[in-house]
């Protein structure tokens, strides 16, 4: 199991934060994904063994935001 | 037939757009909603005789808005 912060650039709302959030939880092999509209971030727990960083970045930037950092 | 402009509070994003058209176009009597992030409006067509001005803007206050004026 592995615990990542991603930084996220473009949530300005609630909506927001549950977009992202719905995008994490979807993919498969992300056990939680914690998502804050003040700090910016998600904390996204994962099984290492079936998905990594990149995917979860890519989900996001997906979603319509953008990635500043991990 | 008769087409009134609500002015909203609480926009940021086009997901919150999203939100105030659909709610608006669920509603019986509504023809067309069309929602403006940058002129934080919506300008509503519906038929009077069976949905009022006071049910549009509640519809809108209950999806987590606030109307600053019609």
């Amino acid at each position: 199991m592995a615990e990542s912060t991603v930084h996220i650039t473009g949530m300005t709302c609630g909506h927001c934060v549950e977009t992202v959030t719905k995008a994490l939880k979807d993919l498969s092999g992300v056990n939680t994904a914690s998502v804050s509209l003040e700090e910016k971030n998600a904390r996204v727990s994962y099984d290492e063994e079936k998905i990594s960083l990149p995917v979860l970045t890519k989900a996001v930037t997906d979603a319509g935001f953008e990635i500043s950092g991990t």
